[in-house]
């Protein structure tokens, strides 16, 4: 029996969308049929994880559980969610199910460990991954140094994303380049794109720079799980 | 209790990520929460159309009723399938569930008349679905008429469909070209795009033309049967 993907999708939709044709695109095919079989539940009505982290907003829990129920019914045979702020709730989600979660953090430490050993990683996020600290933590599991962005950066950011997210096409490239130059002049080697919208905006803006794309690590380790070739 | 969409999947895998994204895409939101929710199986176990149509290959039904279970289970209020050849087996589908199909053919037979009355279409697409005749009759329900690929023609086209299957990235845009250079000497004013790798080809290739694209005509009809609004 071969394994299978599910996608708990929905946060955002277009970022969904990106997990979903980075495993296409990444997968060794030859055909259709040499393709993994994945699920996937775009589940657009889990309330925003940053509202609920820094402003008590709807708790998410339960809209997401409702999707994870319906990946397990499909058969999914590991869990990945394109959402880094969404891993905060990954303590209260993974004791739901047996299914096991492959982590975007996880996978996106290692890969910045192995990419760019002894350099220093810009977290580009939203303000909930990054006050949550969640990213910070993943970074000092494996040893990788890191600079956040300052409040008028991070302020920006959110901009970004939340347009992203409202499916405006973005066409300005200079506040996200004002960012990364900022950053780097406070150390900053190479970006983590650390919400699943800023991959989206970066090829959106064709920015170029040295970039850790968590939706590409993701995919990779998830094609990977589920015992396929991944094309490099 | 809002409507979702269930998309039959994975004819081909990369044909279904397109879909979705045009679906995200051309809704009419303002955040994560305005979106649809869309339950996906893409199924990429599912025989090849064209062969089971014409050299009797394996039926692809059980697999396609497998996805349509999933589907079902997760609570699609509408299914879809970003395959214009897998439209031939809709017959046999639609009877083993009481949720309806919204036909990919039915919905660019009323684009075609609709966008370009009174021209003619030239209709690119697999075998399978050529000699089935499937896209002709739906056409000629809404009476518009239509020019047909030749056999060197059509076979060119399959290449250029199978390339788009394994996952090639298509850079020559000269065999798309000619076989409309050479279509449009035989009558035709527009083409329809109809395998929903042709779409995605002709966004690789940059082609310019006189387009109908099924795939965004089945997303549009989607969401409007869901009742959300369109991005015009």
């Amino acid at each position: 029996m071969k394994k299978t993907i599910g996608i708990l999708g929905g946060m955002g939709p277009l970022a969904t969308a990106d997990l979903f044709t980075k495993i296409v695109s990444m997968t060794k095919a030859g055909c259709d049929n040499d393709h993994i079989r994945i699920f996937i539940d775009n589940n657009a009505q889990i309330p925003d994880r940053t509202t609920a982290i820094l402003k008590g907003g709807a708790d998410p829990l339960p809209e997401m559980e409702s999707a994870l129920r319906n990946l397990e019914k499909c058969g999914a045979s590991c869990i990945i969610m394109p959402c880094n702020t969404a891993h905060y709730f990954l303590p209260r989600l993974q004791p739901l199910t047996s299914t096991p979660f492959i982590s975007i953090l996880e996978e996106t430490a290692k890969a910045c460990a192995a990419t760019y050993p002894g350099k220093t990683a810009g977290i580009l996020g939203t303000t909930g991954t990054l006050n949550t600290g969640i990213y910070s933590k993943a970074l000092e599991g494996q040893g990788v140094a890191y600079v956040l962005p300052n409040e008028e950066q991070q302020k920006t950011l959110m901009d970004i994303i939340y347009s992203i997210k409202g499916g405006t096409m973005l066409t300005d490239p200079a506040p996200f380049q004002s960012i990364m130059e900022e950053m780097a002049a406070q150390g900053a080697d190479y970006f983590i794109l650390g919400c699943t919208e800023l991959p989206v905006a970066a090829q959106q803006l064709a920015l170029a720079g040295n970039f850790i794309d968590p939706t590409t690590e993701l995919a990779r380790s998830a094609i990977r799980f589920c015992g396929y070739e991944v094309n490099e």
